[in-house]
């Protein structure tokens, strides 16, 4: 009988920070598209737009003024998902109703005052203000609440509703779905293991085909049990728990490699490549949190060109994400792209 | 100190069917958006499409022919997901790369040979047919595979990629993530309360301000815990594990169920209402499964109109679902509106 080949043949991978599995069908690469296409982000927008709400000098949805900032820019989110003081919920005993205060605050991290430059575009330097934002965010937001979500959504495709470079910080008072999980799943495995995880994965992924960035602090995978396309984990080679303990070295490295890792992206469909991305690191106030390792996932929708998506939806929704193509294959094709950004290769 | 209310203030709410949380922000609502528009559907298909390869007497993409077929028709998908013959995968003992072999099947349920009516624009009689197509394809393809998954995706938003009104059902010798999930919460609510979980919730809610659409033998409610702004919970009144073990009786009730919560959806934005459903019953041979109650979810992605759908994206993706308004207030919305089609109506 015919032996088993990754990359021809339908099977499942585990996801290990999870425990939720991934069904891989690199067959079915080759089934025609004939449904929604994006809109394809190709264009560049000026470096100021006047009619823009969170452009320096600009007023926002309620009236307030930005003031002239040249560097990342954060304020309160004017329309926050959650409020600092809610009252308490009844806490019922009900096993099928049950409901729990969620506090928490909301902000938005402007990468630069220039509207048409995404994270790839900025200069190095420009990103290490980032890097160095979301730091001092985590730091200053992780003294109050439990966990600080530090993530970006990117593109329309990704309901991002204003096309100024941003994130977002979330912060609040308990552990959310994704956090919790993860935080079991590390933890059973130092128990079982003696280490982080992530650090294990960063050790044995470290020189091998599902690598697409490498540097001497860092390390981005397409993760063996990847669902998105193209998503990526991007790992330290180091054990740390939080974004505000990285050192200065560390960061730069950092910088390093999100510029790299996004402009790869932006050249695999010469586009502006939609993703969301977000920081994990250790909840704050917890206790031993020495199973944690900090870590960012980028999701990103597309599949086969710039207008193309992949569509998590029914089977995926009801019964488990599906792929199309293999997370070896997915990062063969980001590595083989160059490592600076075709806008800047154009000039 | 304020009274809690959760028409007013963030809160969480606890999912019994997988124990994962969702972050309901009410408050939220009055935000502006800039971002995305889906292209609405509101247009009405003719109904025989010769380009359409879903159509009966036409050719598909493989060049077979399509029968003249009258009610609904299936065949296998001509790029199905997994294979019913794939080879075993080594199962490594690797807790960081765990593989498993995924084999199964697929196949498309074109719902009439009419391209251009949806199902709550098709008569009685022939949702009807859809009911007990759902039932025997379920019945046929469990004799061989443990899971059966009976979906819809619906409008180019859910990534449907052939207008014509059709579902699919995929097969598989494995208990996908959902189902895994839904089994083990259910097991440990019957171990603790001595019924079905699902047959408790509808017990409770029957008349209650969660109800969209009720019958003799079902209900359509938006769950307590819904993360999609208008997603539904398809329940029967009474215990059944499966659609194949469905009477004639509950069969015609599930047909007019189905043709009025998809007719209220239709009537919400006055559109073709994208989403994905799908079933979920008890696996095949799997011994005692006695916790299991039949349902159907409804995932559909529109928030605001016709064109605004809610992202499940940043937050969502890397924390917690989010919603933003209660499941109160988006049942109250869909029971005040006409129980038969807009466009019967303006016949
Ligand atoms: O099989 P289709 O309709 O071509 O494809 C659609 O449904 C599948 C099952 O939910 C998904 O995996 C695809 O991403 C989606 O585009
Ligand atoms: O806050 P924004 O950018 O307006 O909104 C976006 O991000 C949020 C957090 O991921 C999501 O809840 C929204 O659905 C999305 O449109």
């Amino acid at each position: 009988s015919e032996a088993f080949d990754p990359a021809e043949h339908s099977h499942r991978r585990r996801n290990p920070l999870t425990g939720q599995w991934v069904l891989v069908s690199p067959h079915r690469a080759k089934r025609p598209w004939q449904g929604a296409q994006e809109a394809a982000d190709e264009r560049r927008a000026p470096a100021h737009d006047p009619g823009c709400y969170l452009c320096a000098g600009n007023a926002r949805v309620t009236g307030e003024r930005n003031p002239d900032y040249r560097g990342p820019f954060v304020f309160t989110n004017d329309f926050a998902a959650m409020m600092a003081d809610a009252p308490d919920a009844p806490e019922a005993a009900d096993p099928l109703f049950s409901t729990q205060v969620a506090r928490g605050t909301s902000r938005v991290i402007c990468f630069s005052p220039d509207h048409g430059r995404t994270l790839p575009e900025l200069a190095h330097a420009e990103v290490r203000a980032v890097v160095d934002t979301w730091c001092a965010q985590s730091a200053e937001l992780g003294q109050r609440w439990r966990w600080v979500q530090v993530f970006e959504n990117k593109g329309a495709a990704m309901g991002c509703s204003n096309p100024h470079p941003h994130g977002q910080v979330w912060a609040c008072d308990f552990l959310p779905n994704e956090a919790a999980t993860e935080d079991r799943e590390q933890l059973a495995y130092r128990a079982a293991h003696g280490r982080p995880l992530l650090l294990d994965v960063a050790l044995r992924e470290a020189g091998g085909e599902r690598v697409v960035v490498s540097n001497a602090h860092w390390l981005a995978i397409v993760p063996y049990w990847a669902t998105w396309p193209f998503e990526t984990l991007l790992l330290p080679r180091f054990a740390v728990q939080r974004l505000p303990d990285l050192t200065d070295l560390q960061r730069e490295d950092l910088a390093a490699a999100v510029r790299e890792l996004t402009a790869r992206y932006d050249n695999l469909f010469q586009c502006s490549f939609p993703y969301s991305m977000g920081w994990h690191g250790a909840p704050f106030g917890d206790g031993d949190t020495a199973h944690w390792q900090l870590h960012a996932h980028f999701y990103p929708p597309l599949l086969r060109s710039a207008t193309v998506r992949k569509f998590m939806v029914g089977f995926e929704m009801l019964a488990e994400a599906q792929r199309d193509l293999t997370p070896e294959q997915a990062a063969a094709r980001l590595r083989a792209l160059p490592a600076t950004h075709y806008r800047e290769r154009e000039q």
